[in-house]
């Protein structure tokens, strides 16, 4: 597979290929060898050619009849995804939602293990959450570099979030995964992914209020 | 406002209005009594005529030259988003994320109290976590008609995620907040707000991987 090829692998592709995941454990648990496209698809309400398209960008090609070997084929993704490393991020943001995301141990299963929290909150820096001790925001733009972190996550008020993001590319981080309810504006090389609960709570209430008032 | 104005309310809408929110707490905090759209938008990275064209939709204007009174704007929005109630909710799936949700209380401040879950294996039945006992799925279609439950929170695994929403469904529920990577069908008058974290995971990793090799 050409690196042009690696390069264009489109979102929905990376967004599709966890589900499959878990279905493949879920089958290796259960004692299968083999599995067919048409079986993943029917798990997940996608198409098989679809499936099988996804597949191939991680260069596994399925075989006619028997589909793919199950382990192959989990390595193969895995691999594809980088989960099969772990990559160290810092979190910056300990409130109620950067507590909850410390303690939620599951995320190194996706290649990514938080190791440090910053905050400017003088009562919390200095203590410890779910393990991770949480530094003053002023020292992660020296300890970014001297890790060399690449992976930030942010659990800040909107209104600070640009300034962290801005912080956290100067010290050298290239993915950001924000969970504050802002459009982060970064340099072309940089990739956010955004996980707003108080963006998804708030479509969910509101249009639950709809809903009632006209049943 | 008519109903057809307020049902016709756009998802980006109500996406960027849990930011103008954190913004208003803030000054509010700070001793501020009045707000211009200008100073809201500069804190969000949004166009001044964006947070005019909003705010709109909660049904206040502002005024020329002060803006908006900051308590009046905040008690409008969150009584647009529905946040001024507390909905009851079910979670289904009470593995590690499952877990972790039930512990982050703060969702109450978006209107949204889970009050129970509920999960197939026998051994987590019966348990309490964060406070909220863990019951047997099939209980569920049941309680949730009788105790009128409208939103369903679902963090099982991509392939039980249809079979769950579709007992939601049955039992009346009519906004899903899925975790699963997997695309749920769903009713027409059904609203799913989707926050796969794998999925967010493995868009940041490969794009990842992807930068590191470039450079």
């Amino acid at each position: 597979m050409t690196k042009n090829q690696v390069t264009s692998v489109p979102k929905p592709t990376l967004r599709r290929l966890p589900g499959y995941l878990q279905v493949l454990y879920e089958l290796k648990k259960n004692g299968s060898i083999d599995v067919s496209s048409t079986i993943i698809a029917n798990e997940l309400n996608v198409k098989p050619i679809q499936v099988r398209k996804d597949i191939e960008f991680t260069g596994i090609v399925g075989r006619p009849k028997t589909g793919y070997v199950i382990t192959e084929l989990i390595s193969a993704i895995e691999s594809f995804l980088n989960w099969d490393n772990i990559t160290d991020a810092f979190l910056v943001g300990a409130g109620h939602l950067g507590s909850a995301i410390l303690g939620y141990e599951n995320f190194t299963k996706y290649g990514v293990k938080i190791i440090a929290a910053f905050d400017v909150d003088s009562e919390k820096v200095g203590t410890v959450i779910h393990g991770k001790e949480i530094f003053p925001l002023e020292k992660m733009l020296d300890l970014c570099s001297r890790m060399h972190i690449h992976i930030g996550v942010i659990t800040v008020p909107a209104e600070n979030a640009q300034y962290v993001a801005d912080l956290m590319v100067q010290g050298g981080i290239t993915a950001i995964w924000n969970f504050a309810p802002v459009e982060l504006q970064v340099p072309e090389n940089t990739i956010v992914e955004n996980t707003p609960f108080s963006q998804s709570l708030a479509v969910l209430s509101h249009k639950l209020k709809e809903n009632i008032k006209r049943n």
